[in-house]
């Protein structure tokens, strides 16, 4: 287990590390209103879909714990005000949705019928969904072993980390997990434009996990396929459509393409909460569009020159024909997804 | 014809628009010294393949003129010297031995027999090679007309217009050329990571020419074929082999695979000085692996933790078997390549 701990809940305190500023400033901020989680999440503070869902429980916590409401009925409005905040803060991750309505469907629970009562069991809740993130990952990584041979170089894009998801990782974890269990691993990491979680973020929990790594700029995959040899890609997933169509960080597609032209093996990793299984395919999943100045600038420096239009969606849709396996806490599942998927569903 | 002109020469100096800082700063350098010049092409003040030729000429007619030779053997001896040192600046682009090659065969012309006559035939070489791409490139462009329907979406990557090139541009110019003709036409430019040509000097370059263009990071390049829809990908080239194979920017590889996967036509575009008729194939193309600097630094940036490796391969080989067509000024040439590309050796 890692030493930095993305998102915390500190006795009425959510405290969250600024991911924006990491690797070169590691420094935390504190909320206490859900109007800030919301904001944080939006800008991105904290990223990476489970870890988004874990922030949106706390930030219903913080909800529930600072509402004045004096009447139960006037407590789950407030409530229900704060799901539908939290819930337009970002609208490509399913896990985001999956929390709040987990929150909501346990606030709703007519035996809670004192202040204190809800309130504690708005908190419960979003412990809980740590707790199953935790466990989730943990597990992710365990049943992805035995497709990580000793001596692998792996692809990853984007991050996914502990920084993205609360404690373990998800397809981050796959290499991380390999590598603490003896495996000779090395991971070329994607730099993953336009926010460079990759060379930021995934760089930084690789050296502080002792994984040895190569950051590569996202146009080299395909070269380093053809010329090093790449024996598995990971990638993460911020909804996964009921046919196994997966969204995740824009590049992911291209990656995918490039794997299937050299029969490198194609992984999706991430809990069942990802699984979206009211949506049949990835053609139905919303597409953020975020500032383009994402694109047209790197920190404080503009690259382009003034008045340049640039596209940056942010996420991208991966065919389930691409796809090896979709590596879940309940098991690896493979084509077809539409079954298999669904075979998960309870 | 654009108003700039990335390579002048000008009474004995020679002088280069700075690209390191552009867009934001429209400058020059002047050179007066060969040794200089290589570190110019090294340094990447002056980049593009049919460019990196067009400046070792004229490198070539400085050490010409600035030799103190008292006599032509010495001369000779000067210019094979400032040759070797020339052709170690960068080790991929094919132009550049070609553009030396031309300039050693003309300066070892036997009628050659006074210092003036010999200084004089190295110029007159020089300023040949710069007029060869200006045609050819203007050529380019007619030929490839044909080749872009009206209402064309068009990928780009890479930097490959006048800048590149010393008056037209390559794949650049087939977008700007039927720009020109009338028809409408939209480029998707790459930003092209690690040295961000596409966002910098593509960028600006479509803005000079008032072709309209939005930027994308590399990795959305499949998702805007997949979701957009793309009618033709067009990039430059650093060497093509006898057989097809072309080595052009990181990134390159990658696009035409993601162009096969969507059934999008992918041109590879420049002059016939950039086939290397010597090399079988691209496996024996050698790859320039740059300072890691570029892929850990943006600008004075440093994007990644300290004591991160990277890799940083500057260009990657693209088959034969992706690419539609190459279009040179002596036509547009389909598979079998081989075949083809040994009908233009003259």
């Amino acid at each position: 287990m890692p030493t930095y701990h993305a998102i915390q809940w500190l006795d009425g305190t959510l405290r969250l590390i600024d991911q924006r500023v990491l690797p070169h400033t590691f420094t935390h901020i504190d909320y206490h209103d859900y109007r800030e989680v919301a904001a944080a999440i939006r800008d991105m503070v904290v990223r990476g879909a489970p870890a988004i869902g874990i922030t949106a429980g706390y930030g219903m916590a913080l909800a529930a714990r600072r509402s004045t409401a004096a009447d139960i009925v006037t407590l789950r409005s407030d409530l229900a005000d704060a799901a539908v905040v939290l819930r337009q803060a970002r609208p490509t991750a399913v896990n985001l949705f999956w929390a709040l309505d987990r929150v909501l469907k346990r606030a709703a629970d007519p035996t809670l019928t004192t202040l204190e009562a809800l309130r504690a069991a708005v908190l419960d809740e979003a412990h809980a969904i740590y707790a199953f993130e935790e466990a989730s990952n943990f597990q992710i990584g365990q049943n992805a072993l035995p497709l990580v041979p000793d001596g692998a170089k792996i692809i990853h894009h984007c991050n996914t980390g502990p920084l993205a998801t609360g404690e373990y990782g998800t397809a981050l974890r796959v290499i991380i997990a390999a590598h603490e269990a003896g495996k000779r691993v090395h991971a070329y990491v994607d730099e993953t434009r336009p926010r460079l979680q990759g060379a930021r973020l995934t760089a930084w929990e690789l050296q502080q996990h002792g994984v040895p790594h190569t950051v590569i700029v996202d146009g080299a995959a395909a070269h380093i396929m053809r010329t090093v040899g790449i024996d598995l890609c990971v990638v993460g997933c911020d909804r996964i459509a009921a046919n196994g169509d997966t969204a995740n960080k824009i590049g992911t597609y291209g990656l995918s393409l490039a794997a299937r032209a050299h029969g490198v093996p194609f992984y999706v990793v991430g809990p069942t909460s990802t699984i979206d299984f009211d949506l049949p395919s990835g053609d139905d999943i919303p597409i953020e569009e975020r500032a383009q100045e994402e694109v047209t600038r790197i920190g404080d420096v503009q690259i382009t020159p003034d008045g340049v239009i640039a596209a940056n969606p942010a996420f991208d849709v991966t065919p389930a024909a691409y796809i090896t396996a979709i590596i879940t806490e309940r098991g690896v599942v493979y084509p077809p997804f539409a079954e298999n998927l669904a075979a998960l569903k309870t």
